[in-house]
């Protein structure tokens, strides 16, 4: 347990902000990706939260993502958005993107917000709940550095390309659906191979293209999509979504985002948000309707509700972090 | 090999025509209905082929589809489209929403059309394609009847609901994939039992919630979800984009689609279709790097390769059809 400490969410977030500013990001870049950092690491999913910290602070210290870029944002259509993130951090463009997409939609029925010139995007699921939040529902695509064959190959061409997906329900939190398109993704086998422990069967294959177990091999190879030929469909479809449809590097040729090596990723993201109400009235009382056919079956589980305990357990007793990211985070946020 | 005859496209749609139109369809019904079980056949799905002609018929003679349903489209929003297919076969409202909204499309970057009271949509992906056909990246959610549990339960709750996508491609005909979000599609399950053979473990659960490999045990339980938690969650997604959004029956309340029993199915899809150039320029040269990138990976294999086989081969050799199917369909075609 001592190799652990727990930070409230304040200081977690004046940690991170410390640390973004001390590398260079303008107060209100640093502000975003703290709120992004920490929300996500609240949420239970560490491999976006704060151990980011010290690639984001590398990026942005080697100007490989820029601290001081202000996105902004265009109207190429009556229903569709452009950010360009201007190769900063991929949160002070979502933040621009979000309200003003719900509004476009609000209007529209549909309306889709291309990002370009982007990073990592984080949980993918968090921007998609935060339209939810506004009314909306919403899908999001985002493609990533080249990890995953394309089916029938064995050299990586593909990245763990998220989707995600967010609902308003009438009564509680939006329902999230939130997953990689590989079966798992890339940083458990980076967390397995930290920890000198194999990988379970199926996460990944080597660069022969068989099956391995072994973290260090796998990440020589590739991951294994999540079931086969499916999943390394739609990862394909992500990044026809994101990287073809906005503009941005194919994952095969996009930069790392764990360190501060080469040009920035220029990544690109692509959300959607639709007006429930406008497409069709009576949408909320069909959610009811499902919500309720679902509760009557036993045992049945919602996707997101991990993210629910998670973040009701981080505001009752702050987030319980690695003694040794502790450690460097303080540092960071010391200008070291 | 005399087990089975071979049709002409011209034969098999004539014939499907003439089934359609003796079980008291419109012409134009039975047109929009022949042209797309005939290509789904050549394009080698079977499942959504010639074999459904029998159980379209029993669903026209009970009333259960309306053979003389003429779909009708409003515009609820700038960017969205609604059919009601008026409890009609789905293919009618297809023919009339996919132009109309590759249009609006072209205007408003990208548009979303909502399909209600709607029946059996065939291949998701073939909707995709017609749309990609006219320029468009699109993708389609609809929902099925309940066959598949949600996570953590053993009742079905959920169809098979599938997840369609196309894009132009510079060269060629477009990329489509095409997914149910089982590990297979109910169908398969159903021609395992007529052949008294045994279905592969991880296909489906018996009513008890366990793996089974008998289809009558399969058939009274639930079909799997493709990549476990992964793929019910997207199931939802799917019945929240179409039910839920359209407005229609839930999976759970949907009548079956295999006989003239009960009500009309009810069912809807979403339809959204985006141009690619409004929302980047440039589109079909990032496209053309794609594959360019994939076509360097040794044995990388593109989704949807087989049904531009099947089409060749069909279109050369005709339709290789059971002849316990093909007596049917003459018997059907005669009035019987």
């Amino acid at each position: 347990m001592n190799d652990h400490v727990t930070l409230s969410l304040d200081e977690a977030r004046r940690l991170t902000e410390a640390a973004m500013t001390a590398a260079g990001a303008l107060p209100e870049v640093a502000r975003s990706v703290a709120a992004a950092l920490v929300a996500a690491e609240a949420s239970g999913h560490a491999g976006h939260g704060l151990s980011r910290v010290p690639s984001y602070v590398a990026q942005c210290r080697a100007g490989k993502a820029d601290g001081r870029a202000r996105p902004t944002l265009e109207q190429p259509a009556p229903a569709a958005l452009r950010v360009d993130a201007a190769h900063g951090f991929a949160y002070p463009a979502f933040d621009l993107l979000i309200p003003a997409l719900a509004e476009l939609a609000g209007r529209t029925g549909i309306a889709l917000g291309a990002v370009r010139r982007s990073n990592h995007f984080g949980v993918a699921g968090a921007h998609c709940e935060a339209l939810a939040e506004l009314g909306r529902v919403a899908l999001i695509f985002g493609n990533a550095p080249a990890a995953m064959a394309p089916w029938g190959g064995a050299r990586p061409a593909l990245g763990t390309n998220p989707i995600a997906f967010a609902a308003p329900m009438p009564d509680g939190p939006p329902l999230v659906v939130d997953m990689a398109t590989s079966t798992v993704p890339r940083g458990k086998i980076l967390a397995a191979r930290e920890l000198g422990a194999p990988i379970p069967e199926g996460w990944a294959l080597g660069p022969d293209g068989r099956p391995t177990t072994d973290p260090e091999t796998a990440l020589k190879g590739t991951v294994a999509p999540m079931a086969g030929p499916k999943g390394a469909a739609l990862a394909l479809m992500v990044e026809v979504l994101s990287a073809c449809l906005g503009g941005g590097a194919l994952g095969v040729h996009a930069s790392s985002l764990f360190d501060g090596e080469g040009p920035p990723p220029d990544l690109a993201q692509t959300l959607i948000a639709i007006d429930p109400e406008l497409i069709a009235p009576g949408f909320a009382e069909r959610m009811a309707a499902l919500a309720a056919a679902l509760a009557g079956i036993e045992g049945a589980r919602l996707p997101g509700q991990r993210r629910l305990q998670a973040r009701a357990r981080a505001q009752a007793e702050g987030l319980r972090v690695p003694r040794k990211l502790n450690e460097r985070l303080r540092a960071l946020a010391a200008g070291d």
